[in-house]
């Protein structure tokens, strides 16, 4: 009777499917995102997964815009998000007078890119994000890495597994927009783009091309070499050295430091001159949350953007976010043996023997459901009692609840315990 | 430094932003939702928004083909589902072997339609679906319709808020096609999505669609007319003297009713036969939630699809579900004054009063949220008191914490219940 073509029946190229397992693990893992999230009294926001690509138009160079999911339709230029925080500056500058400031906002939006799939990446991911927005002090960084740590902390993964290395753009920018930098401001943003793919390309290569004559950056040969070398830094003091002797960005720096101290978790967070991040808006501290075993991508990574919202024409405000995504920490959970095992939670199967009984089974359901029961009604009709056991079984039911015609003219339904085989008869009543 | 355009800074039109209160209800709806379903022992799945546009190829003129958000990207035909069921069908079909019988799956994805901003209404909107695969007989039915009352009831909507119509398209179909739809069986999906349109366009309009000869039905008029007048039927037995002595339909409508009894809601229930629907698949029993009051458009639809998985090219499996779309339920419980008033639920906040006393506060914060409390601290510097007990009132805290010089010195926090204005110290360590 229907017209559906037999084509392509598996999920798009790099998405996923949710079977009932793999659900109960993404909703474990999102439970603890907004667990740590509201004990930090964060509120949860969520924008459309389709916005205006005009949102996302960046020129820096950016992987991410690079890679948008963008499409023409009915002459509008749309695109699936590739993350939140334009959306979320959007809808900050939307109500910009009537909020309480500072913001502290969570989500956990599917986020999009449209990726050549050669390296078994995925084109869709969910990512945990917190933005603090309207403080810019340093405290708010603390917090957001203090719930970082909270959450990989409540995953079962200790200080010997995530680590966090941070840095502070202004630290780079300062002495570059003394110096090679100073009549090009707006080649700071496509440097530190550049700069990021360090560890993927290699010194070389990134030297290369920070001095490509024809790229956005352009250094001289020299600069570019002296810039890559500092990179390695690995000592915030070494750093402050090199740094003018007022540099706000070493001051806060330190100051976070203290910070993460009484948060506890100073000893798993290092300095790191190489980490900028990917992403062109950043102002202040960058960092990356990573596996200490460090075979794996960055498990989350953030920092600070006092210039987004201003750069899309609202009144400055200063922010701070990271974003947490699901599939490096779900590979790293798999590594270490900690993806928990999710039972179904199934409390109880009622099975009629017969269709005179449905009735009964039926209000024996009803009363366990209204306690708060997850009960099962045996749906099918003349299914043999064993079957109906075993499949319980399987679906981890705590207990069968058997009406034949007997239990009915008694007025009970027979209750077996699936763990101890013990029976007990329960009025219907 | 950034290059980004300032241009449309609103959501795509007929999206939304949820803001934190918008984030609130929308997760008390859902948590209904969830909980309702689990009671019910089903599980919860979900696939990718975006699915191949091939997925949903029917041709009997749905609206929601019609509407599809759709698009080419790099030589691919895509689409932002515009309901799940089709995608369900594919994760049904790729491990239908490997499955425990029947599914009791549910989700509440977010569904897409590309439909002209006309009426004010939106082009996203969430949707809670419950399905049953693998089970033929109308149990289903009445365990999904008992799920959908149970929902209602949990969102404060009572008997006269809330009641279904249902039908049975075969009803229909068996009267059809031992006469005038004898040779033309592809007919009756689009006669159905015509006559689906009852309410909206009229029923001298729908025998026009149904006759024009040019169209998919092409009833001479006099059938179409006699057709038309059969919808007004509002009594199942007056339905069953109209058709044949035998019917299976009238057989398992008149099992269903008594299922409902025993479910505690069959008063709520009221056969109609003129529901049929939009939707080609559906090939049994159909129904659809209203507002008793009657101004709004259907809170939840749904029938039996027994056909779709083998239209696909799957094995045959017997299949019903229902949706249940957060649309109209919001405009209902709105108009009913039945939107729960949903604090933030923020424990308490958190005041160093200068930088001194912070890493006090934030060791403080720390064991609160280490106890599962929501605790704010306040990030910013220098903020007088009388600021931050206004605030916090505002957020609806339930107490202040401060820290000033001398309660550091003491090794305590001054902690004021913002209900009562009561003054506790609390010992820091």
């Amino acid at each position: 009777v229907l017209a559906v073509a037999r084509s392509d029946l598996q999920p798009p190229r790099g998405t996923r499917d949710f079977y009932p397992e793999d659900l109960r693990f993404r909703t474990w893992l999102f439970d603890v995102f907004r667990e740590v999230s509201r004990r930090f009294g964060f509120e949860e926001v969520d924008a459309p997964v389709l916005e205006h690509a005009e949102l996302y138009r960046r020129k820096a160079g950016e992987e991410i815009v690079e890679q948008l999911y963008h499409f023409e339709l009915h002459g509008r230029h749309l695109a699936l998000r590739p993350e939140l925080t334009p959306s979320l500056a959007r809808m900050v500058m939307a109500r910009q007078g009537a909020l309480r400031w500072p913001l502290r906002w969570f989500a956990i939006p599917q986020c999009w890119r449209y990726e050549r799939m050669t390296r078994g990446r995925r084109r869709e991911h969910y990512q945990w994000n917190m933005d603090v927005w309207g403080e810019p002090s340093v405290t708010a960084e603390a917090e957001l890495l203090a719930a970082v740590f909270a959450a990989t902390d409540a995953l079962g993964l200790g200080p010997a597994d995530v680590r966090v290395r941070l840095n502070h753009r202004a630290l780079l920018e300062e002495t570059l927009r003394a110096d090679v930098l100073a009549d090009r401001p707006e080649a700071f943003a496509p440097l530190c783009v550049i700069v990021d793919k360090l560890d993927k390309i290699g010194a070389e290569a990134v030297v290369e091309q920070l001095a490509d004559p024809a790229g956005p950056v352009a250094l001289d040969a020299g600069a570019a070499k002296e810039l890559v070398a500092r990179l390695g830094i690995r000592d915030l003091e070494e750093a402050a050295r090199q740094a003018p002797a007022d540099s706000p960005a070493v001051a806060e720096l330190r100051r976070l430091f203290e910070l993460l101290d009484a948060y506890g978790v100073a000893d798993r967070v290092v300095f790191d001159a190489s980490v900028v991040r990917g992403l062109a808006y950043y102002t202040g501290v960058v960092f990356e949350a990573y596996d200490a075993a460090g075979s794996l991508r960055a498990v989350c990574g953030g920092g600070r953007y006092d210039r987004l919202l201003e750069s899309l024409g609202g009144r400055p405000v200063p922010a701070v976010g990271f974003g947490f995504g699901d599939a490096v920490i779900q590979e790293l959970l798999a590594d270490r043996g900690l993806v928990p095992d999710l039972p179904r939670g199934l409390d109880a199967v009622v099975y009629p023997l017969g269709e005179e009984e449905r009735s009964a089974a039926i209000r024996l359901a009803r009363r366990w459901r209204a306690e708060g029961l997850a009960v099962e009604i045996v749906l099918g009709q003349g299914l043999r009692m064993r079957r109906v056991l075993a499949d319980a079984d399987k679906a981890g039911a705590r207990r069968v609840a058997l009406i034949g015609p007997e239990e009915r003219a008694r007025g009970v339904a027979r209750v077996r315990d699936l763990a101890s085989g013990e029976e007990r008869e329960e009025a219907l009543e």
